[in-house]
């Protein structure tokens, strides 16, 4: 478990007064994923624990609240289209002997995800309704299948109950936060951080793990706008139904539109918008 | 310029009533950016046009709102530590044969921009203060020498000046806007984007390209939260004042401190909270 808020200095200006005291702030830290082949035998094995290990490749870094890495980095590797299943990822741990770093190892036959900027194809040019194309053609699980219906009073209680679990937000005012809902308004799981697609992907990530994806018939609340990113996230962990509290942007809406996911947004008080597939919702 | 906002159906739901009608959201479409060399000649010269040109690479592609593509790509390079003077920009054009993609020439001896995390060292480990040390040396312009100072009901001025010059929110809620003013409050640029990252890398380049960097003496304000990546784009623009409506993290406190920017969080009314060198702010 990581230290999620931290103190710093602030001077507060009010009418005209000001007052130095600390403040409680969201910690944001980077973290490095790294690649260790299956054959590395990462926990437990007789490579080297630390150091560049020749077996070794940066995948990525993000900056991210620290906490709930491993969740993020399997929500991460979801959300990349990577692994589906908790026997894809062979093993994770934190570098001993350095900070903010998880080794990963992926089970054979498993493709390990690229930058975009190279993954995407050579030629000139790219839009957004080929971006649609692409991620329906790669999805694991059917979402538009889904025969889930979820009560409009159900959605309207959910940012409350988002809000009420947010442990860290109270004391910072600076965490995004995303919950796992059954359509009930159970919830699942909730995770918290500076950035709102990483609250997403340890989410998805603790899902995966528990052995819970596809996430059928679930709702994912999200604190703040719902954007192509965050839809690509949803419909790739098999959740039916995402609900935020902000606008949409477009592409959010062709691609959740395309894919048969339940988009809605302005989630406020008793009101929302549906902006796709709005049967879902009773 | 781009379409910046589009229309799609939407189901409302207020008070237990439904209603189909049109809604108007903000555009999100992916932006890719492609290097081509100085010898290639992209504007006027007798390279092919389009197509997997051989001297092409793709740097970045980004998801952002159409418009202002120059200057997204132009403050990105600024933001990521390539360039700092219009000149190190020899040349952009938009792709003629294809949507979203932008062709850059950086001028001879300028480095392109390389992905994190192959940036990376290979040592196994990432941490906060490294990162911090690593802008803080590899600024072009120091902004903690910048003598500005700020009237406090200035800054307090900044979030509705900048609301007011965004001529798309109103009509989405959906778009976050960065804004360049003056000590004195005169708006310089402002921008709009579904990114917030993006909304101020479209302020920066517009400042590198009209020769207007480093941006000594002036405020940017943002319109959502403080992250490490903002306080970066800030102070390698010679920025050294920034404002956000909400909180800053940690990360982003720490690199203002050692940067010296002043950082400003929570800018709401007349009060706020001035994180770091708040000399600056009378």
């Amino acid at each position: 478990m990581g230290v999620v808020t931290d103190r710093r200095p602030v001077v507060r200006v009010r009418e005209g007064a000001r007052a130095a005291r600390p403040d409680t702030l969201a910690v944001e830290e980077p973290l490095m994923v790294r690649l260790v082949g299956p054959a590395a035998s990462p926990v437990g094995g007789t490579t080297p624990a630390t150091g560049t290990s020749s077996g070794s490749e940066a995948l990525t870094v993000t900056m991210r609240t620290p906490g709930d890495d491993f969740d993020l980095v399997a929500g991460w590797l979801v959300s990349e289209g990577a692994v589906g299943a908790p026997d894809d990822i062979v093993a994770m741990r934190l570098c001993p002997d350095e900070d903010n770093t998880v080794e990963v190892a992926l089970a054979r036959g498993v493709e390990p995800p690229r930058s975009r900027a190279f993954a995407t194809t050579s030629a000139c040019g790219v839009c957004g309704s080929d971006t649609v194309v692409e991620v329906r053609a790669g999805l694991r699980w059917p979402v538009a299948s889904d025969p889930v219906t979820v009560g409009a009073d159900v959605i309207a209680s959910l940012p409350d109950l988002l809000r009420e679990r947010q442990r860290a937000f109270d004391r910072t005012g600076g965490l995004h936060a995303a919950g796992l809902f059954t359509a009930d308004g159970e919830p699942l799981y909730v995770r918290e951080d500076v950035g709102r697609h990483n609250a997403v992907d340890k989410v998805v990530g603790a899902a995966l793990r528990d052995g819970a994806l596809p996430a059928a018939g679930t709702v994912l609340q999200v604190s703040g706008r719902a954007s192509f990113e965050l839809v690509q996230k949803a419909v790739r962990a098999g959740i039916p139904v995402l609900s935020a509290i902000s606008a949409p942007s477009t592409l959010a809406v062709d691609l959740a539109d395309e894919c048969g996911l339940t988009l809605l947004g302005f989630v406020r008080g008793e009101s929302m918008n549906v902006y796709t597939w709005a049967d879902r919702v009773r």
